[in-house]
């Protein structure tokens, strides 16, 4: 398995206008034993299968297989119970740095999520001035949980 | 899709002794919505994906993909919730037909199903004197509810 370093923030203004390259990504999840998650994954022409552990911190371990594209679409459609992310990822480069800005749709419209991939946890991240607060360990904000709890059904109190 | 025919007979005796080429078969199923099954199948040094329809009759759909072992190992461990199925299947061709006998382990073992693809629903099958009680349409002789509920946990009243 690979390795996976990653912080992910939320994101304060749309830049969209500095990103290159949007890419539309559909994601669903398959009912898991709770010590990882199985992602279903199509984004633009390509889909993939993806095992990937519980985070500890920044980091988790991943390991991505090739789908062709009708399969994933029947196990998306069949076996996530609609456990299912929209959004597009835009990326934005700067300070040796590759960004990808997620910006949500559906019951996640109004949600943007800037991750960006580390070599060590402890790595320096320059954070431009449109970076808002941290999300990296907080599990509400992650794509699976996202795709159970959509932030159009947090209450108010969930959400404060 | 492609459409799968296959009637499933009980096997009254042991009938190694006429089969060629048995292969260990490890299969396990991922929760789904309950109008499909996911099977992980690693028969021999092959791995495959592949989702099913629920049946009508003798007949559902079914489409498959190919895994990596290593993918497929990791699918079974820890995204099958225990449900797997170990099982030897052994062939035996007669009369035009190319019968597929799983002999079951662990739990399961005692358990010998014979299976026979069609290429027809009414095609007429010869039946060799080693067949059993048809089990075609018991939903629990089937390999997905067998994993969950494999025949050494069946009550007296149950298996009746």
């Amino acid at each position: 398995m690979a390795l996976e370093i990653e912080r992910r923030f939320l994101v304060r203004k749309d830049v969209r206008h500095l990103c290159r390259d949007g890419v539309r990504i559909v994601q669903g999840y398959l009912p898991s034993d709770g010590t990882s998650t199985v992602r279903v994954r199509i984004a633009g022409d390509r889909a993939t299968l993806t095992i990937k552990s519980l985070k500890r911190g920044a980091c988790r371990e991943e390991i991505e297989h090739p789908l062709s594209l009708d399969f994933a679409r029947r196990l998306l459609l069949h076996s996530c119970d609609g456990r299912v992310i929209d959004k597009t990822r835009y990326r934005h480069c700067r300070d040796g740095l590759c960004w990808e800005i997620d910006v949500f749709h559906g019951e996640n419209t109004g949600l943007i999520i800037a991750e960006v991939e580390l070599e060590d946890p402890d790595q320096t991240v320059p954070l431009p001035d449109w970076i808002g607060a941290e999300v990296t360990t907080l599990r509400a904000y992650g794509n699976s949980s996202l795709s159970r709890a959509p932030i159009q059904r947090w209450s108010a109190s969930a959400a404060a």
